[in-house]
C-alpha cells in the first residue's frame, strides 16, 4: 500500500501491515471485488457531528446529503457507476423523530441523484450524530490511484476551496456566502465525469477529500511518480479570492490546502486533449481543467510561475 | 416492510414510508443484491462504545472482535457465505496508537475465522470509539425472514442468555463468569450452520440480536403467521439459572428476553426431522434445538406447560 505523508495514513499503513494476509489491498477510494464477469467498487465513509460538521451549519437534510455525497465521491474516483448505499445512524434521543426522517430524505436524495437506491442500514441512540454509508457499484474499467505513468497530464474536475471558505467562516462565527455554503453542503459527486475519465482512458484517479496538496501525494505515491501541479492554474471557487484575502495567504495556496472539494483529479495520458477534455466537461456538466504533470520520481511538488512553493502546513518530502 | 413492535422499529417503518422508491425493500437481516448470477447480502451494523459495550468490560481485541461477528451473524442469518468487511472505526486520539492496532486485529480474527478478508475502511477521530462495520457475501440460497409457513417447526442453534447474563454482572458493578463473558466478548457467527439450513430448505431465518422474544416477532410479522414458542424447550446457557436466580425471574423467561446471542432461530418445513438437525449440528459444532412452531395468524406468543405467558418488558400484540 503506497500512501502520502501523514499520522492518519501511518495508523492505516500499520493496520495492514498488522493484518497482513487478513486484508486485501487497502488504500485505494474503493475495494474492488470480481464476481462473475463484474467488478464491484466498495467504499464506507464516516462522518462524525463536531468533527466532519456542526448541526448549527447545515440542516438534518443537508447533513444526510453531505455524508452521502462524500460517500458516493469514492465511487466517482473508481470510474465506477453507482448502485447503492446501506446508511448506519447514530442519532440523539432528541433527534430521533422529524430531524432523522429528514436527514434520510437527504440519503435517499443524494443516493437517487446518482441512480442508487438506499439498500438498508442500522440505527442506534447515540450521543451526537453519526453517520457511516456504505457505498457499491459497479465498475467495468475501475481506475486506482496507482496506474498514473510518466508524461501523464494531471486534470481537476469543478473548482476547488469552495468548502474551505465555507468551513472558516463558521469557524469565524459568522455566515458564509451562498455559494461557499453550497460546496460544503451539497457537494455534487462527480460520477459522470468520473464515468467518462474511466472509458477515456484514465490512468489513476483520486477524489479531493483531504485537499489537493495531500490528495496529490497520494496518487503520486499509489503511482511511484512525482506529481507536480502549477498552483498558477488552479481552477478556484469564487468564494476563494476574499476567503484568502481574509486569510492573509495566497488564493491558489488557500485552494490546494482546502479539503472536502470531493472534485477528481485524475492522471490522463497525453493524448486526452485540451478539446477532448471541454467536450467530455460539456456532457457530464463540469468543467476540467490541466493543472499538472506526472514525471519520474516521487513526491508532490506546487510550482508558482516556475518557483517550487512551500505549502504551509503541508510537508510534501516528509 | 413488516416488523414486529417496537419504537426502533416504528422509526424504521417511516424511514421505509419516506423514502418510497429511492430504497430497496428494508426490513431483512441483509439487503439482496443480484449481479450477473450471483446473488450478494450485504448488511451494516454499528456498535458504540457506552451504548453496546463499555471499555472496561472489554479488551480492544475483543470489541473488534464482537462488532465483526455481530455484523456476520446477519450474513449467517442469511445463508450466505461471507467475502469480507469493511470496517469504519471512530478512536480517541489517546487510543489512536496500539489499542487502534488490537481492535483491528480483534476484526481481522473474526473475519478470518470465516474465510472473509477486510477490503477497507475508514478511519476518523472520536469521542468515543464507534466502530461500523459492513459485510458482504455470496448467498446461493438466500434466506429471507419472509418465507415462515404455517406447519413450519421453529429451530434455535445454540443456547441462549449468556451475553444477557454477563450484561447484567458487568451492570452490577460485578464480574461475569467466564463462560458468560465469552457468550459477550466472543459471539461466534453461526456462518456453517446458517448455510447448511439455507440449502436443507430453510424457509425463513433471523440471528438473535434483539433477543427471542423481539426477533421472533419480526419473523412471524415478516411471514404472516403467528409463531408460538414453547418456553420449556429453550437451550439455556448454563450461566442462565444463576443470573435468573439473582434477578428473580424464571431461566426460561430470563433467556427469552436476552439479546446479543448471535444465534440463528429459524422456519424448516415438517420434513426436517431431528435426527437431521442433530447431523447438521455436529457437523457444524452447534447443536440445533425445537423450540416453537408457526401457525396461520399473527404475533409471537410464548407458552410454559401449556400456558401463555406474559413477557415482562415485551407487548408481543402491541
Amino acid at each position: 500500500m503506497d500512501l502520502g505523508p501523514g499520522p492518519e495514513f501511518d495508523r492505516i499503513r500499520r493496520i495492514a501491515q498488522r493484518l497482513g494476509s487478513r486484508a486485501a489491498p487497502l488504500g485505494d477510494d474503493c475495494a474492488l471485488l470480481r464476481i462473475g464477469n463484474s467488478t464491484l467498487a466498495l467504499s464506507t465513509d464516516l462522518s462524525l457531528e463536531d468533527v466532519h460538521f456542526r448541526r448549527s451549519w447545515l440542516s438534518a437534510q443537508e447533513i444526510g446529503w453531505r455524508a452521502t455525497a462524500a460517500a458516493l465521491s469514492d465511487l466517482a474516483a473508481e470510474g465506477a457507476t453507482p448502485i447503492g448505499v446501506l446508511a448506519s445512524i447514530g442519532v440523539p434521543a432528541r433527534d430521533s423523530g422529524e430531524p432523522l426522517q429528514q436527514l434520510m430524505d437527504g440519503v435517499g436524495e443524494a443516493a437517487a441523484s446518482v441512480g442508487a437506491q438506499v439498500l438498508g442500514g442500522d440505527l442506534a441512540e447515540a450521543e451526537s450524530w453519526i453517520l457511516n454509508l456504505t457505498v457499491i457499484g459497479s465498475a467495468e474499467h475501475p481506475v486506482q490511484r496507482s496506474g498514473g505513468m510518466p508524461g501523464d497530464n494531471v486534470w481537476v474536475t469543478g473548482v476547488l476551496g469552495g468548502a474551505r471558505a465555507a468551513l472558516e467562516r463558521w469557524l469565524a462565527g459568522a455566515e458564509p456566502d451562498s455559494a461557499a455554503r453550497q460546496s460544503f453542503a451539497h457537494p455534487t459527486p462527480r460520477i459522470a465525469a468520473g464515468r467518462g475519465l474511466a472509458e477515456r482512458g484514465a490512468h489513476a484517479m483520486i477524489d479531493l477529500s483531504d485537499g489537493l496538496a495531500g490528495d496529490a501525494g497520494h496518487l503520486a505515491a499509489a503511482s511511484g511518480c512525482a506529481i507536480a501541479i502549477d498552483l498558477g492554474t488552479l481552477p478556484l471557487h469564487s468564494s476563494v479570492t476574499e476567503a484568502a484575502r481574509l486569510a492573509g495567504i495566497p488564493p491558489e495556496r488557500y485552494a490546494a490546502l482546502g479539503g472536502e472539494d470531493y472534485e477528481l483529479l485524475v492522471a490522463m495520458p497525453p493524448e486526452f486533449a485540451e478539446r477532448e477534455a471541454q467536450s467530455l466537461g460539456i456532457e457530464c456538466g463540469v468543467a476540467l481543467t490541466r493543472i499538472g504533470t506526472l514525471a519520474p520520481g516521487q513526491g508532490a511538488s506546487f510550482w508558482s510561475g516556475g518557483t517550487l512553493v512551500e505549502l504551509a502546513g503541508f510537508s510534501h518530502f516528509a
